[in-house]
């Protein structure tokens, strides 16, 4: 056996000893603490110059590495001029609420351990809060305990996993040969008063754009119903395939509450799949008070809630629950008959 | 004008005083890092009994809050029970080394401010910084200056967005009418030796699995060019559409780096876009000695990097690069016509 040279040890700038590294956690606390004082007697918009900022990013490459403390200073200071404050009590924004100090300890504990959520082989703990934490929703929302989901980035990447079940679901061969295999266009329901990024999820399932049918709202801003029920009707007799009817639990522009029950037995009339859109209003279930404004959501067939919504973590913490767990799985195998796969 | 009450205070319990949030934090720290000096002498595999954590996390509901410094201690706890430890030194997983310290940092200061990143108009600073760090990769790896690109959650939303671009500029009218505006089947290109994840994305992107046309490989495990160019030429007489060719720089498996320079080439002829799937080996483009190891790279339509790999950032922090930011701004856009946006 030859003998070897011990290992060398880690990058010190990466990977700092126990007590340098303790004693720049203390000064970023501190610093951040002077920050968050300041940020909330100050302005609520950004202030920051962007040109400025841009020539002061100009030098930062690979080439010159600079001292963490003087990083760490310079971000916070940009960070204090160059985004909106919603922990300013003068800001009014109304999706957004500050980020609760309690969700920005789990982030802190989240980047010490820093899990790869790949599999619940290598982090057993983060998959099993993560499950027990979406059926609990589930479960307040009214839906079958071996209801299942996950987290997701945002209420966008919820509703996305919406289209790609629906889809699965509506047509047995759309995982492997894809939109073609329905025997005509399909189309999925939402109001006028939608989320917008159901036209990049639309373009990015494939389905295209054309196939989000906008229909129109009442005085309130409610889906019209009768306009709902008209569309589909119109558009099966036309040869297309209605697949996704998704009222929203909290419109984007009023917070309105679409008539869910009524949205829900016209999708079930025409085979499309059930999905509300809570992403804004889903935090209500957590109350007693205003839980009952979502009555009619107990039958979706999935859900979207933005916890970084009116739950008030960090973001990006989007929620997607549904009845029908089998199909999310499906969706996003990875095993194949050549391949072995752990999922 | 009647007189009105003062609005009451934040809820204490998710918006503490500065002295309570500075004494947590504190806490926090501190048991932390003496977690840390822990899973650096402990288990480098998770110990935790799945079935003890169900049983504790039964009683967590919303009718019974927690004091914060109990959750901490727990979430701690079973942490370092419940997840495998890349910063054991006696991990040896190839793909996630240790998030290094700054990335840490990086992410408490995240947390504190917790930006909205939907638009630039928001967080001025944090869109600036990503630019200013896309670009830094992509002048690094040899695309021209006004390519463009941003963060995503993973190198497969990265791998995603990249057959979204492709199908998007292969056929103008894809984002409107989906995959029915192609004349015929569509089909992308990779090896046998790519990430599996590849599967989900034909399947999201309403192509279908078996549109992922797996190119086999020589004895050393890298893309066999001649293969390739068989495939592509069969599909295309056969009226198949080649939307995407995507090389492997570091295979999940081995690490092995596919020859790009000639896969670029086959692309190019049939009109292919071509796709470096570099999420493992990209972090070589930051090294003088390793970045020649990626020649072929500089004429890439786009690229995925990890910076969760390689870059030893926490996670997930995947990158999209490309030297058609239009056609990424086409595939995300959320105007219409009735509808104003600020982008």
């Amino acid at each position: 056996m030859t003998s070897r040279a011990p290992l060398p040890p880690p990058v010190a700038a990466l990977f700092p000893p126990r007590d340098e590294r303790e004693r720049i956690d203390e000064l970023l606390g501190r610093e951040l603490a002077e920050a968050t004082a300041r940020v909330v007697a100050g302005p609520v918009m950004p202030t920051l110059e962007r040109e400025r900022l841009r020539r002061e990013l100009e030098p930062f490459d690979f080439a010159r590495p600079r001292p963490l403390e003087e990083l760490i200073a310079w971000a916070i200071g940009v960070m204090e001029q160059g985004v909106v404050h919603m922990n300013n009590p003068r800001y009014f924004g109304l999706f957004n609420p500050p980020a609760s100090f309690p969700s920005q300890c789990a982030d802190r504990i989240s980047g010490a351990f820093n899990p790869q959520l790949a599999s619940s082989g290598s982090s057993p703990a983060p998959v099993e809060i993560e499950a027990h934490v979406i059926r609990a929703f589930a479960r307040r929302a009214g839906l079958p305990a071996a209801s299942g989901g996950h987290f997701t980035t945002s209420g966008s990447e919820a509703n996305y996993t919406a289209l790609v079940c629906a889809l699965t679901r509506a047509q047995p061969r759309f995982g492997t040969d894809g939109v073609r295999a329905f025997p005509g266009p399909v189309a999925m329901y939402t109001s006028r008063a939608c989320q917008p990024a159901w036209f990049k999820i639309a373009h990015h399932a494939g389905i295209g754009r054309a196939a989000l049918k906008l229909i129109d709202t009442d005085s309130s801003g409610r889906m019209h119903v009768a306009a709902l029920e008209a569309a589909v009707k119109r558009d099966r007799a036309a040869g297309v395939v209605p697949v996704l009817v998704s009222p929203t639990a909290g419109t984007t522009g009023a917070g309105m509450i679409d008539p869910l029950a009524e949205c829900a037995c016209i999708a079930r009339e025409h085979g499309a799949w059930y999905h509300v859109d809570a992403a804004w209003g889903g935090a209500a279930l957590a109350s007693e008070r205003l839980r009952g404004l979502l009555a009619g959501i107990e039958t979706a067939d999935s859900i979207t809630i933005d916890a970084h919504k009116w739950l008030a973590t960090t973001m990006g913490c989007g929620m997607f629950i549904t009845r029908y767990p089998q199909t999310l799985s499906e969706a996003f195998r990875v095993t194949a008959e050549f391949m072995p796969s752990s999922n």
